[in-house]
């Protein structure tokens, strides 16, 4: 077998710095989150905040419900709310448990047991690890989603300026890369912001339903809790007739969740439905920046991205302007649907609590939300600024010398010639028909060759019997604003729609 | 580089047959759905009849605004009902045009000519490929999806039959692999119902919002229908005010499809939610699979399979019975989520129509319906026959000698040692204290290994002060029955949900 | 919750032809493949008759060893020859046991028994499912690896001769979708060769290591072989000392594959490497045609598909030429990553055979497999007709005015002005500095919106101290011939790898 | 549409902490990884490093060939070996161009003109940001493979030790979750081995064929480069005859990567060979993983994870240990796959420099990375430390009565009674029969229900006549030892492969 090349081997330049010891990330390989302020709510900080949250959360519903003293909750809460909790070492505990809950639970009694030892007692009380990290998913996960919604619903509103500001300006379609007939820009804007109010429905669809909090105990009967609810206070004996879930709803209330019927520690709905969303949001946001970027090419040159202060300048080339946004959010819209997958295939989990499949979820979930809500803040800005060049995309819609209308006068000649032989002898003046693609000849592109523009072949066409003769007549026919067909009323649509979608 | 070995080298064996010229699929490596019954509604010849459903619907639609004339149906209606498309000749020129559809326009129109000239000239009138294809798509998943819809009902009810007669026997919950505390299958079950339950309502979501017919027209404008529809039957001149959109809702209403607010050419919303929830659906059946698993196990024993007839035979062992229902459920659980990717993906798709991302959606998206639909009715099959061992529940509750309910007796230690050092004792006692896996002693399921069972070891704690000196009390504490939390309550509410879902 | 529409109340249009009940798979929906002529290699009767090849070398490898009368091989292989067996019965019954080797045997046996009951008793001895289907995958495999290495040799060839055409045909380097400085075409050609390479390769490294029959009876002990072969003819009593390992090497000799060092039941190092190369191919060849794609936007127009036969055509548009095999390419670079996911994740495969893993290999291991085939098919043809325009490849040089030179000049200011400064003006005078980007302006494409191309403007800097006044001089640095670095020297080495890659 | 819950309704707890404004990730989600030593080489910090030492190298390179003044490498140096770069500034900054390296640039230089004027103006020359980024990408990657086949390493001599010392000890074989014939604890672990070494194998491939450094300039012609090259110290005009080329080696080799045949800017082979690689580490690992996992379970109880320390310890059960680096390992397994699919698609990246597919790779390498080694870190401790014990495989190999021999008595019996009839008999005596599974009776593990195990039937079936009536003799046939085939030469194979693995 082959053998390893010693690192030793490697000359050791004398500038190589060693390697750090601290060991960070703060968003240097991810342009399109970082700087966002998404960050700050996806950090291991906000986590662990999240799960101070929901074990003070725990305990104040037991304080309320007369399971633990209230007493006992001034020193959690003002442990919770300090920072003494080392999150690095937490991260490396982790390791023991296969989670951090558990390391979280023992430095939080620490803490609270220097204050009030008596109240250390009642922290996490019959709670699970799964409990807490899972409603601190949720909670953090909302959070994004919020922002995620707002800055769609600022896409929206970047998008339909565009689309009624555009509803009239004629563009070329495109389909399998070709010019196919004319389309409006409005048309395209209105069809980026049906995508994006879809993806905003499925994003307020998943907040207006809620997100569950998780209560279920060590294996989801909720036995723990309900023991300690029986016993209570008092000190009285096991029995009682407490199940447990007269906790979930003030609990859930606290947090800003939702109750769920039964516990789902190995039911993953929420998971999975996070999962299928933020991967549409970046797969809708994905078709806006392909559709930019193919407009920003320099021969297309019908768009550009917002500019100023250095946006989408290049370390090489001087005059580059690269369309940065688009960029962003392609790098998001390729990353998300495929992490996603983790959240999708987290459905099956073995048991009341899958040994890997519910640890698998944590940092994919987190990556999918600050790259959907790094991809929607760059779409917003996207939308709000994007240039649009009219007379670029009517100078593009002249390239193909009227070939691109090839099927606006299929309409008149199929009924003349029959439907078969107007379409032969349409492909033939366009240059379609087989021989204008030699290298020697035409540049592929729908002009003909030789002899003249489509216009002037289907005028001097004998098959045509002069129906094109009169060249004003003709040039009527071959230009957009004749075969726009229902563009108009298709924006009116959407826009009506982004009318309704908030008030 | 490597050398390839020349294929001519290897023997070549007399009894070697040659590769056949035929080349067809049915099914022979997908047993999960080949006999189900869902191949039919899949196949090629589905797709095709599919086809031809819609470009009848769509003259029928021109006919009755008098676009074209009347009868012209009786022709085209007369060849799509017959068998003269050669399917194999079809699949082969759809490399021409990257689409099967120009090749289907072209021999339906050679066939309608057969019969009626002029009819043929209202074949397929003012329409794109994309219209065609992407509206008989959505005619097969409707029909699948309403398959997958009844058979997540049949299984629906079989789980809530099992809930309902499991709802208090107790089995042992296990988290990480390991037994935890009690729950009851009936809890169990319930949580697969509510999957199942969660599946049927994303399948009953897609259906009652309706998936959308197609029709745009070459770049989603609908210029030529409306060109077409102005022009008319009259051969008056083009203009007229007709856009083409009157079209849409008559011609979705003819296929039980919706109307689009827009046409959808390059904004896949509804392949990317199907691709959602058929991954939904398979990931939620394989959660019930790989529990029924789990619980098959020779040496857990709690479930099998429904037997009979040859069913779980193995061509090696003559005493295997394999769940090989899960093990079919497992099998598109594990591929329907990878393959939907691409159709997630597929949001990402440029221009009017994607050189490429259209393509690629076909192929997937059969394949996850029918691996989708496979599995929703072969987890219909187990939830109706699966047999459950209670017996076989209870001893296994036992294999831990009591150390199952240690979190039972820490609610009563933990007042009295306080919570560490009831936990840290219970651990000692459960043998989870860390000595416990020598290889020479215990075999780390929580038996002590030396000296007696969990039981008489907390009998015999000096820790624990006469507290579980009684026998008799120290049996009532560690036994199922009390500890279970509220699992009844929690599968009462699945099946009111599940009562509520079908009156 | 919402209602399910009734499937009788869509209007149930006259026309609407019942669904059919034979069901079958042609290709309809994967132009990419259906007619290149590797559907017959993994067809359904592909894979039947690669399973019976294997039980007739297996009988043949025992017969050679003595365990079984060489009697017995006549009637076998005549059986396996002839098409006695029900393929769709067979796809059938493989539910039962949830796999088809089940019913194979069953058939095969009571087939070899009608010619010859005693024959019928040697079939399949000793074996195990998993060794006929998994040495029928390795068998079906190898076929089309050997067919897409034929066709990436056929593309490197098609692309080794553009590279050396085109060795100094200047074009405009792309980056993030700006013209960037110029390349040459043959530089770009020779980059996809290389991707071609290495993907042949990674092909060729498969077939040359070998892929390995599977041969380790129920649970990969290769007991019931090594059994039988103790046992032998002869009738003795068990014992003996066979451990069936004997079998291996001759058994996978017969079939042209590998013998591996150990059964590879639930090591699934064969079909994740299969997924690996096939993943690779497909993303090779679509990068290929994502760059075709560019060249050949109708503002582009620097390339063009081969066509002629209606290849290309539109049911549409009759002036279209679509890059159809482009848009194959891509569609199966679309599908084989996601799909073959299900391959890698297959590692993960529980005990001596997984129940779910193992089935779910079967169908993604064909699709890649034709997907990668097809792709490699239409690169072949797409490499061999491309048609490349250096006049249009030249006219979009000139499209910026000159700023494509930017970087080269800045190699002459820099000194002169500082870093620092030099880029900032060559960003002002190109454009990029901030103001190009206003709608009223310039359309974003680096060209000046007022004042003169950079050209011009260079020449016309207080800044650059009269260094640029020559006008001929200026000429000269902006002309892509001055500034393609090493353009013709890394083509060369390209060329010289595909030279030696095979002789 | 849904109304979206107002964030300031939910009730805001007075002990809601605020969301803090620092915001980094030091592993708090990722126990896999967090605190195995791996993050300090893929820490954003290592990144910084990195792009600094391949900054630091090219110019030591340009000083080398008499480019740049050697005077300028000092302060470069300085500066690169301090701390002066703001790295939260810089992941912020990277939003202007979609990359941190413009950024880095611009500080690099600032802060190396502040040590001396001049040297800054040879930062970076001739450079462009992805011949930093993708060198500093493979930098850091070489030095996480490295770490992962050394651990590798330990893992495969950890299993080598498992292999060899049960060589010999039964255990049951299981396949579809079922006892199927016995096997040996060392053939498992041997086959652990095999995918180990496969693993290794393919991360010491990409080692000894060497990671490639990155230099291409702004379109990978190296024209800059060249320029420079040629314009030289001297000052002299643009021309000469330095193509660039002549930097790529030495550049390489101070940075000990491979010198790449040519620049591989949108060319991703080396991208999507490691996304391919991890993804085998992380599957194989996974595979031994969920062996150990079966193992665990309470019910099996064959294996135990090293324990100590806490190690496996639960939040809410004191009895529990669980399988915590198998669990670990498992997260890693799940994870990869997908993410590393951003990797392999990312060969399909346009022109000279994709719009996103290149910023799509950077966290997803990462990711991989650091989730292969943490696995990999997590195998090697849990091959060190695997409690196994015999006599508990023992223990479970009865507990089918005998019926895991039904293959092993079949033998006999064929001859005996016919292929068809043997195994007949045999299913029925095994309860595999068809009526095995009633609730009522047996618990589906092969036990017969009712009158006796299938040794005792056997005996006693007269279709045997008598064959097996000598107890002696039977009770040797149906025991482990007399039917684990070829299971003690297969280990010693792979052990053979292990010890030539490494010598």
């Amino acid at each position: 077998m082959t053998a390893v090349p010693d690192e030793a081997a490697a000359p050791s330049a004398p500038s190589a710095p060693s390697v750090p010891s601290v060991a960070s990330e703060v968003g240097l390989l991810a342009p399109v989150w970082a700087g966002t302020g998404v960050e700050s709510l996806v950090s291991d900080e906000a986590y662990l905040r999240a799960m101070l949250e929901v074990e003070v959360a725990l305990t104040e519903t037991q304080a309320e419900l007369g399971v633990v003293p209230a007493a006992s909750l001034g020193p959690l809460r003002e442990v919770a709310r300090g920072d003494r909790i080392d999150l690095a070492a937490l991260a490396r505990e982790a390791r023991d448990a296969a989670n951090p809950v558990v390391g979280l639970v023992r430095a939080l009694t620490a803490e609270v047991a220097k204050v009030d030892r008596e109240a250390a007692e009642h922290v996490h009380l019959g709670s699970t690890s799964q409990d807490i990290l899972d409603s601190a998913l949720m909670l953090v996960a909302r959070r994004v989603l919020r922002r995620i919604h707002e800055d769609l619903v600022r896409t929206a509103d970047g998008l339909a300026l565009l689309a009624a500001r555009h509803r009239d300006t004629p563009m070329a379609g495109r389909t399998l890369t070709q010019h196919a007939v004319p389309i409006t820009f409005g048309l395209k804007a209105a069809g980026w912001l049906a995508l994006v109010l879809d993806a905003d429905d499925r994003v307020r669809r998943l907040l207006s339903d809620g997100l569950p909090a998780q209560l279920g105990g060590a294996a989801g009967t909720l036995a723990a809790y309900g023991a300690y609810g029986a016993y209570g206070e008092s000190g009285g004996g096991a029995g009682g007739d407490s199940s447990g879930t007269e906790l979930v709803e003030p609990f859930a209330e606290r947090l800003g969740l939702t109750a769920p019927l039964v516990p789902w520690h190995s039911l993953r709905t929420p998971i999975a439905d996070l999962g299928a969303v933020l991967s549409f949001v970046s797969g809708a946001l994905g078709k806006i920046a392909v559709d930019v970027q193919g407009m920003a090419r320099t021969e297309v040159a019908e768009a550009a991205e917002p500019s100023g202060g250095g946006r989408g300048a290049s370390s090489a080339m001087p005059q580059k302007r690269n369309p940065v946004l688009a960029t962003l959010i392609m790098s998001a819209a390729r990353q998300v649907p495929p992490i996603a997958l983790v959240l999708t295939q987290s459905l099956v989990s073995e048991d009341e609590r899958s040994a890997g499949g519910w640890h698998a979820e944590w940092q994919p979930l987190r990556e999918c939300l600050r790259l959907a809500a790094g991809a929607a803040s760059s779409a917003a800005e996207l939308a709000d600024g994007l240039a649009v060049f009219p007379d670029r995309m009517r100078a593009n819609l002249e390239l193909t010398g009227g070939a691109l209308y090839a099927e606006r006068v299929n309409v008149v000649l199929a009924p003349l010639l029959g439907k078969a032989e107007a379409k032969h002898l349409l492909a033939r003046l366009s240059g379609a028909g087989g021989n204008g693609g030699a290298e020697g000849g035409a540049s592929g592109n729908g002009t003909s060759g030789d002899g003249g523009s489509f216009a002037e072949l289907l005028a001097a066409a004998p098959e045509t019997a002069g129906r094109f003769a009169d060249p004003e007549a003709l040039r009527a026919l071959l230009r957009p604003e004749g075969y726009l067909g229902a563009s108009g009323v298709l924006v009116d649509r959407v826009l009506a729609r982004h009318a309704k979608h908030h008030p």
